[in-house]
């Protein structure tokens, strides 16, 4: 079981497309899978599941116990400014500390517009995420020009789906 | 004219009181300044003022104005879960892109509760700075175990202090 | 089988006791373990050993050799100047690539004389082993004036101890 | 005046012709340079030089005294292993410390075969250098698969050229 992680509260984004397709992915490794979309995070949520108001918001508290319990996560995580986007540091500022995602294990998945393909905000994660305690896996796709791989909604360059589908099967087993 | 952002919304936050110090430090070096305080974001901010909302959300379009105006910023960084809390990546997500800080100048000072005092918080804010166009100034404080460097609101530790004052000093000149 | 690597050519190093002590804490878990010690790096290592002489160094090739072999590694890492020891990336320079390190799974310990425990340093070789295709384990531990911990050539702060027992039960479970 | 360094010891090397070139550049905007080629390291550079032997290397004193004086660098850092030589860090770590770079300026120009152009090459630096206390500028220019870009030695792509010359203009400014 998998939890695969939109980083982005931008509707309609095309990490969630990406998170679709990771899921069939996993589907095909029969894998099961879950996604989390940022975009569903409450619009109050900078004031409501923060700092005193932790755990007391009831719309985010279900995401927040799903993260508890899940074991492996995916992120698909688009370079917003040269990093990730806000909204996922926040989100994960908003988690159960510690615990919620000491000695677990993540991958990593870039997109950008542009051709750094997320390699900053993957570093930068990588270093918040061992803080926490949670393993990243080594290989971490970059998808540069994201656009330009896509048609419909779903990636159709073939070496890229490639990358996603090796490194799935190698998360299978990290 | 130095804007100094309190880079946290959490409510009475020690950035806060910091970036009062600091804004007394600048006023005894003749220096003016303003604080943002990301307290005062907007609660709905992540839907009201990122994407397609970009600019049209009339409370925070006067901070937003103000950060293309201003040319010269310090950001007081408390570490959050091994980097900066992520409120602020949200918030320079909303700023206008790109110009908004390109060719600016901005410093840094680090807090903590533990050992680390921000020291991987200013090393991602310095990439995204840098991606940004702004120059960051090499000499970054660290507070590390802050509350112990105070009393009664204020960094009342000599050494803390003066790292401070050097520091305003040089990026006066900067 | 476990490779400690101590990660710099200064002679009768920390690095070097504390992989030293690193292998003992093996021992008593009934893990085998080898030291590589960039001590012995070959005086004219940087023009004999990399490049178009890449693998032609009959004093390195042993060493090469061994870490092509090797499956797990500890790096005790000293920060020098803000990083890790330039030696030590030196040393990864004249590897066989691709393939030396892909797959393969480490963890880190930092030193410091002064407070930072080489947080920037691990921070930094993770990203390089990230991108070699070698897994980090999540912990990290940093031993800050670490010449305070030992007596004799040895850690003796109790928590210091402790937390590198914990890493090394954890590293070979990983 | 303006010391430009080749930063890698491998004979002929593509940054040695940028550098070259940057040199040029520099000088069609009236500014003297001098060059520093890491490539002219003596060989046992790695025992003559560091820990120790700090200063005692004859061979390559001149070059630290000439850190020393200088006050402007521009680094042209290629990628190697995901960061940058490990010989240019153990260049830096055989400088004068603290003082040598403490306070001055540098601008930076990544190179790559591949498609990251040295980007978390510069991040390491970035952060090495400002621990050290030298600025750097924001602008990174990042060519990547520098090959293509080239024809007899030199950089040939306009749009390359352009980001070179920008940079060096700015520079001079900085």
């Amino acid at each position: 079981m998998i939890t695969i992680i939109s980083s982005t509260n931008r509707k309609n984004s095309v990490s969630k497309q990406v998170a679709l397709q990771y899921q069939e992915i996993l589907q095909e490794l029969a894998i099961e899978s879950t996604i989390i979309d940022l975009e569903h995070l409450p619009s109050d949520f900078i004031t409501s599941a923060l700092y005193e108001n932790q755990g007391t918001n009831v719309d985010f508290n279900p995401i927040r116990d799903h993260m508890k319990e899940a074991q492996k996560f995916v992120f698909i995580v688009p370079e917003y400014n040269g990093s990730f986007p806000g909204i996922l540091k926040t989100f994960l500022d908003a988690l159960e500390f510690p615990g919620t995602l000491k000695g677990k294990k993540c991958a990593m998945v870039g997109l950008s517009s542009g051709i750094q393909g997320g390699v900053m905000a993957m570093s930068h994660l990588t270093d918040i995420f061992n803080y926490l305690g949670m393993h990243v896996m080594a290989a971490k796709p970059k998808l540069t020009r994201v656009n330009g791989l896509m048609e419909g909604g779903k990636i159709t360059d073939e070496s890229s789906i490639r990358r996603l589908k090796d490194q799935a099967q190698a998360f299978i087993d990290f």
